[in-house]
């Protein structure tokens, strides 16, 4: 089997351009013992491949030069030398930005056919666990809330927004531009929407969307998403701290919060969290998502891009603002 | 019986000056039926007395023009007409600025005698539940962990270093001067204190101090000492945000903490709290205090100024940061 594949040419230097990147063509070897190989059909986009271009130490270590870099991906088991996976087997892995590859076995994750593939890019992985433990667990999400979500289109705000709304909340949701707020009013159904590219004021458009105020707030963004949800926050009104993107990009740091004396008097509670160290809730969600899937209570929020051809282009609509929901490149 | 008090003459524009108050006596009526006449022995200043000068509508309501202020004392039931008071008995009231009072019962509570009195202004009043609801409720105290306390030479934070010191842990406390400084080592007995005016940088001071990282931080301050404390917080690092001094007087709110990205990546939990909202722990908080004191692990750390007449320089002392521990005025 002959593999296309993405790989990192130069390190970006700012945003990332196309000559950063060149296109490749490899034979793959048959599956040695322990191995499989797999067809990718689907991969998905994630700003931290942004933080591998570069050759920063982080957790995990940058891309290699000259070689096809790496992301989330679901493909099928074609060939097997391995006794757990035949041919045909739907599998998760860390092997994106390529057609397939050959591997050990352990570099990949069977997942079961009643979802549809691309869900365990999304709702169903780790974008669906971030949004679920930080909603249910982080937040503490009890009868009665109405619940604020920043970023509220994105990968993980579009999930927070459903899995609220499956529980009979009252859900406001921000995000940027007229045809996000549509979104979040005509698919996701939430009680309020804010294009806050529109508002002069997140704070009073907040204040106009809850006037009974919120109580909990899921936030992927800070500065003045967090400010205008420390204004508006009822008493004991919890936090879930899930990123704060509005940060990421800035040289210089933002003034905003300037209101986190709120916290004191309002007696809040801010929960920072980390999907990744609450895997021992992964069952639970599975069973959730399963049952919330089955009865049609999940949107798939997704950008779709035909083709590995068209994945920098996914890979752009990451920050450029223009992509709804989670990014993913169909493969296959 | 007479009785001096302080009253408030005009409200004051910006810091309180002399003219603003005037010291008047009156004639204290015999106890009707229903009410006890108490010699004030104590009293304490408290931040909200300031807020009480000002017109402006709060959760209390304003100081009255021309009559004797208010605020927390401890004082000795001279003749009652209730027959839940005796003569001798030692009781807490929020009828302070003046000598002594004739009042409805109700307007006192019986305080014990195995206590010092003033201990029911500082350790064993609201100032010593805020110390102990914040860091063993809010910030969750366990076996190990480091604590940071800012304003740690204050009324709270000198009971917050104490109690984390007497359970054994290695606490380091923020305060403003050499003094200050001084008396945290020398009386306090902590592993290691910041005068924060002397440090080009506090977080550099506090990685100094805590280069194994803080666990708790118990704010009383806000701005550079949260963004001290975020810098250098460990994972899973609890804080209990008790006020944000360095906000209240400020015109224009501070751009501090700008780190506050690090609470999701390092899964802190922030948690604002007013002690008020905790008085179902006054129970267990008593009996510890009592046993504490009892053992001789409580120093009340507090300024006394002799008499009446002293008492607006106590106030004073309240906000040029010449006080240490709780203001307290011995009136008799």
């Amino acid at each position: 089997m002959r593999s296309r594949e993405v790989r990192l040419e130069r390190r970006p230097n700012g945003s990332p351009v196309r000559d950063d990147f060149s296109f490749g063509e490899v034979d793959l070897p048959d599956p040695g013992p322990g191995e499989v190989q797999v067809r990718n059909l689907w991969m998905a986009m994630d700003p931290a491949m942004r933080g591998r271009m570069s050759e920063a130490r982080s957790y995990v270590p940058p891309f290699e030069l000259g070689k096809a870099m790496e992301g989330p991906a679901v493909g099928e088991v074609v060939a097997s030398n391995d006794p757990n996976f035949v041919p045909g087997d739907l599998v998760w892995s860390r092997l994106g930005w390529r057609e397939g590859f050959t591997a050990p076995a352990n570099k990949v994750e069977k997942r079961s056919r009643d979802l549809p593939p691309q869900a365990y890019l999304g709702f169903a992985g780790m974008t669906g666990l971030t949004a679920y433990v930080g909603l249910l667990h982080s937040a503490a999400l009890k009868p009665g809330d109405t619940v604020f979500v920043s970023a509220a289109s994105g990968g993980v705000g579009s999930v927070v927004c459903q899995i609220a709304k499956l529980k009979g909340h009252k859900v406001i949701g921000a995000a940027g531009g007229e045809r996000k707020k549509r979104y979040l009013l005509d698919v996701l159904k939430l009680d309020g929407a804010i294009d806050y590219k529109a508002e002069p004021s997140l704070t009073k458009a907040l204040a106009r969307e809850a006037p009974e105020g919120i109580d909990v707030y899921f936030d992927n963004v800070g500065g003045e998403h967090l400010q205008a949800a420390l204004a508006i926050a009822n008493k004991y009104a919890r936090f879930a701290l899930c990123g704060m993107i509005s940060q990421y990009n800035s040289t210089e740091p933002s003034a905003a919060p300037r209101n986190l004396t709120a916290a004191v008097t309002k007696e809040l509670t801010l929960q920072g969290f980390i999907a990744l160290n609450h895997l021992d809730k992964m069952d639970a969600f599975l069973a959730d998502v399963r049952a919330w899937h089955a009865a049609g209570l999940l949107t798939p929020a997704e950008t779709v891009y035909e083709g590995l051809d068209r994945s920098l282009e996914a890979f752009d609509g990451l920050f450029d603002g223009s992509g709804l929901g989670k990014m993913l490149v169909k493969i296959a």
